[in-house]
C-alpha cells in the first residue's frame, strides 16, 4: 500500500464545519488503499491570535517560550481532526510534532528539521490509523519544542513524505494550484498542470504565494512529486515535479509578482575593498534580508549602492545605514518605499536570447519605469513602482501568451 | 536554598493583567531567595471551551486526543506566565508536563502520575530559573499525553512538592483558605489557620470545594504541608499538615455540605448472599459512583436497600437497576433527586460521645428530617432535603461553636 502525505492549511480548519469536510476528504483517499498522513495547520487565526496574547504580556517574547506556545495551535488542530474522523467511524491517531519523531536544531522561531524518526506513525499506520501530525514543529535535542517558522507545515509535510517515501505529498490550499500569475490581478491566467521545482522556487521567491520556497526546495532534494490544489473544490491541481516537460522548453510558464519592495539608495560611496562588508554586515546582523544588490560603474573611484529589503524594514535599515555611510565617507543615504517587483520565470529562458529584450520592450510601451533589474537562469526581474505593478503583470502576462493553452 | 511550589489555578491567571500580577507574586517568593517551581492551569475557562470545540466536531471524543488536546490549554498559561516574568526581568521556562519529567498511566483523562524524573526542573533551578509547570498532565510509556482528571494542577503541584523534596506545596485560589463552613453559606465561618490531613479530607469529600481531596492525601502520603490561600490578596491562608493539634481536640472543626445528593431505593429485596453484588457490580461498571449505602435489618428476609449518587447519574443508574431488581425480585426502585449532605468533621469527635446526639437535635429543633446517616471516624454526615442544607449549615455551625476562635 502507497503512502500519501496531505497537508491541510489553516483556512481549511478554521472551525468545526471545516475540519468536519477536511475529514470526508482525507477518509476519501483512505478508502482508496492509501496509507494517509495528514499535516495540518493551527485553525484559522488561531496563531496570530496567540502572538497577540503574548505580546500584551511581553512585547519581546523569548523564542524559546514563544515556540512552545505557538505549537499548541497545531496541537490543536490534529486532535480535532482526528475527532471528526473518528466520528465518520474511521481510525486516526493525533500526534504531536515530537511524537511524530520530529527533530530540529534549536534555531526557535526559525528552527530546520535535522531528522525524522517515523517509527511511531508507521506503528499506526501498520495499525490502519490515518495518521494526523501536528504541523510547524519539532523537538530539540535538549527536549524543547521549537516551530520552523514561514511555511512550518508545508515543510513538514514535504519532510514528512521524503521520510515516509509516500508516493507523493498533497498540499491543499485555498488556491487551486499554481497560475501563470496571480488570478487577481490576471483574470486570465491558466492554471498550470505542472511544474518544475526550480521554475517554482523562482515563483516562490519572486513573489508568488502558493507554497514557500522551503518546502519546494526539501522536494527537490528528495525527489518528492508535489501536489498543490484546493481543498474546497475537487479539481486537479499542479504537480510540482523534477521531471522534463518537453513542452515547457523555450517558453515564460509564470509572471510572479510582489508589493513587498522597498530600496535604499547610498550615493558617493567610495569605491574600495570592504566597503560593501561595511555596509551588509550590520543588516545582517540586525536580521534584515536584502534582496537585490546594484552598484552602478565606478566614476573617480565614487560609486552609487543601491539594495532592495521589505518594507517593514526600511525604518530599522535606514538608523542602522546611516552611521555607516558617514564613517566611509559616503554622499547620502535615500529610501523609497513604493516600490514592487515583478518577474518573468521559465526553464525555456535559459541560454535563450530575446525574453530580457521583449520583457522590457513591453514595460517600455506602457511607459513603465524599470528602476533594477537581476537574472538567474531562469528569471527576469525588473523593480518598478509600487502602482505598475499590476499593469506590468497584466501586459507581461498578455506580451508571452500565457493566457494560450 | 529551599525549593517552593506554588499552585496558581485557572481564574487566577485568567487574562494577560492577572498573569502580570501572579508573576509579581511568584518573584516575590523567588526575591527572598526560594528556588520556585509554579504549576499552572489552563487560563479561566480555556478547558470547557476546549470540551465545546471537541464536543461541536464530535460528541464522544476519543480520550487519547482529548487528553493531547486538553493539555494544551496549560501549556499556553505557562508560557504566558513565563513570558511575564522575563518583562518583570526574572529568568524563567516553561515546561510541559513530559518535559517536567511527569509519568502518569495511561488512564486518559483521569490518569495518575506514576513517577516524577526531576532532572530537567533542577537543572533549571540550578540555572537561576524560576521553573513554570503545566499542570493536568503527564507522558505515559507509549509516549502519549494524558491529563490527570478533576483537581489534576494541584495533584501535579503536591506531586512535584514531594519528588523536589520541597520545603512547601502552597495553592494559590480564589478563596483565601479553608472555612468552618462555606462563607457564602455561613457569614460568620471562620478561616482555620491549620488543618489535619484527614480532616481536610474528610471535608473535599464531604463536598467543601477548596482542594480535591486526590492532592489532600498525596500530601499526606508525602508528608508535605499544603498552604492553601488566596491569589488576590495577601492573607495568610490555611496550612494542611500531619503534625498533632493540641488545641483542635474535643472540637468539631468545620461543617462541609454538598447539594449534588440524589438517593435510589429498592424496596422489597431478597436478603441472601449475592443481592448487594449483583446490584452494585453493574453500575461500578457503568462508571457510576455509589457514595453512602444503607440496608434496613431485615423483616422475613425481606429488606429495602438505599444508596446515594450524584444528580446527574439518577437516570443512567435507574436504567441499569430496574432490570437488577426485576431478576432479583425486589418490589420496587423509588429515586429521589431533591437531597443534599452535611458533615459535621474533627479529629476531636474520635471515640467521644455526644457529637451525634448534638448534631441529630440540632436538626431536629429546626424541623429538618433525617433520611440517612454516615459515620467515619472523624465525621457524621446526614442527608437531608435540598432546601434544608444551608439552614442546617447554619444552625450546626453555631450550635458547635465554630463562629469562636
Amino acid at each position: 500500500m502507497a503512502i500519501v502525505v496531505q497537508k491541510y492549511g489553516g483556512s481549511s480548519v478554521a472551525n468545526a464545519e471545516k475540519i468536519r469536510n477536511i475529514a470526508r476528504r482525507v477518509s476519501e483517499s483512505y478508502k482508496k488503499g492509501n496509507k494517509v498522513v495528514v499535516v495540518v495547520s493551527a485553525m484559522g487565526d488561531t496563531t496570530d491570535d496567540l502572538i497577540e496574547l503574548a505580546n500584551k504580556i511581553n512585547p519581546n517574547p523569548e523564542p524559546r517560550e514563544m515556540d512552545l506556545l505557538l505549537s499548541t495551535g497545531e496541537i490543536v488542530s490534529s486532535t480535532l481532526l482526528a475527532m471528526a474522523l473518528h466520528a465518520a467511524g474511521f481510525r486516526a491517531v493525533a500526534l504531536s510534532g515530537p511524537q511524530a519523531g520530529i527533530s530540529t536544531d534549536s534555531s526557535f522561531s526559525r528552527a530546520r528539521i535535522t531528522g525524522i524518526e517515523p517509527r511511531r506513525i508507521i506503528k499506526e499506520l501498520d495499525k490502519g490509523n490515518i495518521v494526523i501530525v501536528a504541523g510547524f514543529q519539532g523537538l530539540t535535542v535538549e527536549n524543547d519544542i521549537a516551530t520552523l517558522g514561514r511555511g512550518g507545515s508545508d515543510t513538514t509535510a514535504v519532510a514528512l513524505a521524503a521520510s515516509l517515501k509516500a508516493k507523493i505529498c498533497e498540499i491543499y490550499t485555498d488556491v487551486e494550484g499554481v497560475y501563470t500569475a496571480d488570478p487577481r490581478v490576471v483574470p486570465e491566467a491558466r492554471k498550470l498542470d505542472e511544474i518544475g521545482y526550480e521554475e517554482m522556487l523562482e515563483m516562490a521567491t519572486s513573489g508568488a504565494r502558493v507554497m514557500h520556497h522551503r518546502s519546494v526546495e526539501l522536494g527537490q532534494v528528495y525527489n518528492m512529486p508535489i501536489l498543490v490544489a484546493s481543498s474546497m473544490v475537487d479539481k486537479p491541481g499542479t504537480i510540482i515535479h523534477g521531471g522534463e516537460n518537453m513542452e515547457a522548453r523555450n517558453k515564460v510558464r509564470g509572471i510572479a509578482h510582489d508589493m513587498d519592495v522597498a530600496k535604499i539608495t547610498i550615493t558617493g560611496v567610495p569605491d574600495r575593498p570592504g566597503i560593501a562588508a561595511a555596509i551588509f554586515m550590520p543588516l545582517a546582523k540586525a536580521g534584515i534580508s536584502v534582496d537585490t544588490i546594484v552598484q552602478n560603474a565606478s566614476a573617480n573611484n565614487i560609486t552609487d549602492l543601491t539594495f532592495t529589503i521589505i518594507k517593514n524594514d526600511v525604518t530599522k535599515a535606514m538608523q542602522i545605514i546611516k552611521p555607516v555611510a558617514k564613517e566611509i565617507n559616503a554622499k547620502k543615504c535615500l529610501s523609497d518605499s513604493k516600490l514592487g517587483k515583478v518577474s518573468i520565470i521559465g526553464t525555456g529562458m535559459q541560454n535563450t536570447p530575446g525574453y530580457a529584450a521583449k520583457m522590457f520592450q513591453t514595460l517600455s510601451t506602457q511607459s513603465i519605469n524599470i528602476q533594477l533589474i537581476t537574472t538567474s537562469e531562469i528569471r527576469i526581474t525588473c523593480i518598478i513602482a509600487e502602482d505598475k505593478v499590476k499593469e506590468a503583470v497584466k501586459a507581461l502576462h498578455k506580451a508571452f501568451e500565457l493566457d494560450k493553452a
